[in-house]
């Protein structure tokens, strides 16, 4: 294992700390928890919290601050945050307006926020949720599509209303409609080691990609020949496209890397699609980004997704924010 | 060599496109030729021009919009420009007002950017230059210190300046008390390869570092086992306190991804810092960057570059800015 880390066991408090010690008056981290928290919390306001395992940098302490979320909660890489955890954060944003907890769906996140938000509720504490599942190539597994890219972008659009004073169902709503318009797709051409593991998840031939990654390092739904870039994207936004109507609607597109892609790389992806998506079906780009939002540590590789846009949805993805990963 | 792109021969153009592709309204890339600029060029302000070889991405195409460049011209990877395409990015953006080009400090880019410059001026544009020499690993060489992340500093703070009507000298001014207060140091764990050349730009072993390097995927000026991230981070810290007089002063800190590097190592770099800085010299850390700022293509390892404050160079650095790469 070849990294830039001090102790395997202290990566995730120690990330935390020096982004944390990035961002003075604007985020902190709570002692003895790896909770990252808005310095100053707004109260007359739904209370956003997000989090799930680590390794997904920036995602999620990355995105907390103005318009986006309150708090984030880091479990162990690639590892749920224990219930506890999880209660211990909503316990310290909740107000009377209530929070919403924006939570990936993969099992153990579900299981373990639904536990902190049950404790939290037998607290009298106003707290609801929704599952994010943009993942298509996982569309047809036990657990169905998992979380991946797009929960950034509720994280955004939910974020965006919460600021205006909108309440909690109001909140939810608009989250819930998001997950309902956003697709996502990844792949991969390196494998990543979580630090405490110490060896690759898979290994891969200098030919070989990873079709239908996660983001926890697993290998995809195929392993293929490795194509040339168009090729690729072209396969992956079919793939979306085949499980949501995105005609005749304009989207954003999000070109994320998964934690050790060039960005050269990352846009020379993204000069395919634009044109791609207007011959099929005159799905028109909004707007694009490009970086790495949710990661799986070190991997080479990419997602796609593509968020379907409505009048609102894109008032809210063009509001003002002000966090260490996104600022508009 | 395993990356996601269509052509080796291609790299360069496909990327612009794919970035400007991103940023309709605000970039526009020059027909037949590797130069971004931006959508709508304000001829009232003194322009400023950077580039060189490609591989550096975001940089420095990235960098271009409101508050930092006007055009950026782009070499293939890891070559200068030619004069000819350099003068054809100071002819574009020239106005009345003058055009300065930010230049880093290697045989290459200086020697074209020399010449046409030159040619420009023969052609009657008010066109004037800096030389960006940050890199302290490299003092001792017969080039001198290499133009390094500091960079994306200068690029900041002229362009601020550049945007409030500030006549030639004084941009070129500010930018040169830039240069003069900012230093940086890399290293790698990783080497990175070029796509026309195919192999990797040297070996190194799993307990490997190469300790300074530039960002043309070259060797550092030592290869040392690899230690820990705090030790690491020490001993560059040391080196570039030891090439300027930091004490008593604020900084701004750039924990630079060299393209390969999970956020979540960054962050683990940067929280050794600010207590670091604070108990020798009583340096006191004014903001933190963290990020791919200026990059060797895939290539894992970071910089630090540490830039000397005072009140003018903060408030420029502080200034509203508008770019692909870089927001406030």
């Amino acid at each position: 294992m070849k990294k830039i880390i001090n102790n395997a066991a202290d990566v995730e408090r120690e990330m935390l700390e020096g982004l944390v010690a990035a961002s003075p008056g604007k985020l902190v981290k709570l002692k003895n928890h790896n909770i990252v928290l808005r310095a100053n919390l707004n109260k007359n306001k739904v209370a956003l919290v997000s989090g799930g395992g680590s390794g997904h940098e920036p995602a999620h302490a990355g995105y907390v601050g103005f318009g986006m979320l309150d708090a984030a909660v880091a479990g162990s890489v690639f590892t749920s945050p224990t219930a506890g955890a999880i209660l211990k954060a909503i316990e310290t944003v909740a107000n009377p307006r209530g929070v919403l907890c924006i939570v990936k769906n993969y099992t153990g996140d579900v299981l373990n926020f639904e536990i902190a938000i049950e404790k939290a509720r037998s607290e009298g504490i106003t707290v609801d949720y929704v599952i994010v599942a943009d993942d298509v190539a996982s569309q047809s597994t036990a657990v169905g599509r998992r979380g991946v890219a797009g929960t950034v972008l509720v994280h955004k659009i939910a974020g965006a209303l919460a600021e205006t004073g909108a309440n909690l169902a109001q909140v939810k709503m608009i989250a819930q409609r998001t997950i309902d318009n956003v697709r996502s797709m990844g792949m991969a051409i390196t494998p990543c080691t979580v630090p405490a593991n110490g060896v690759p998840s898979f290994e891969l031939s200098d030919k070989e990609m990873e079709i239908g990654i996660g983001i926890h390092g697993e290998r995809g739904m195929r392993r293929e020949q490795l194509t040339n870039a168009d090729g690729i994207t072209r396969k992956m936004l079919d793939r979306i496209l085949s499980h949501l109507e995105y005609a005749g609607h304009e989207v954003v597109v999000m070109v994320n890397g998964m934690g050790g892609t060039p960005f050269m790389e990352l846009c020379i992806v993204n000069n395919f699609i634009k044109d791609y998506l207007y011959r099929n079906g005159g799905i028109e780009v909004y707007d694009t980004m490009i970086g790495n939002y949710m990661t799986s540590i070190e991997m080479a590789g990419f997602s796609l997704t593509l968020l379907r846009l409505d009048d609102e949805l894109k008032m809210y993805y063009d509001a003002a924010v002000d966090t260490f990963a996104l600022k508009k």
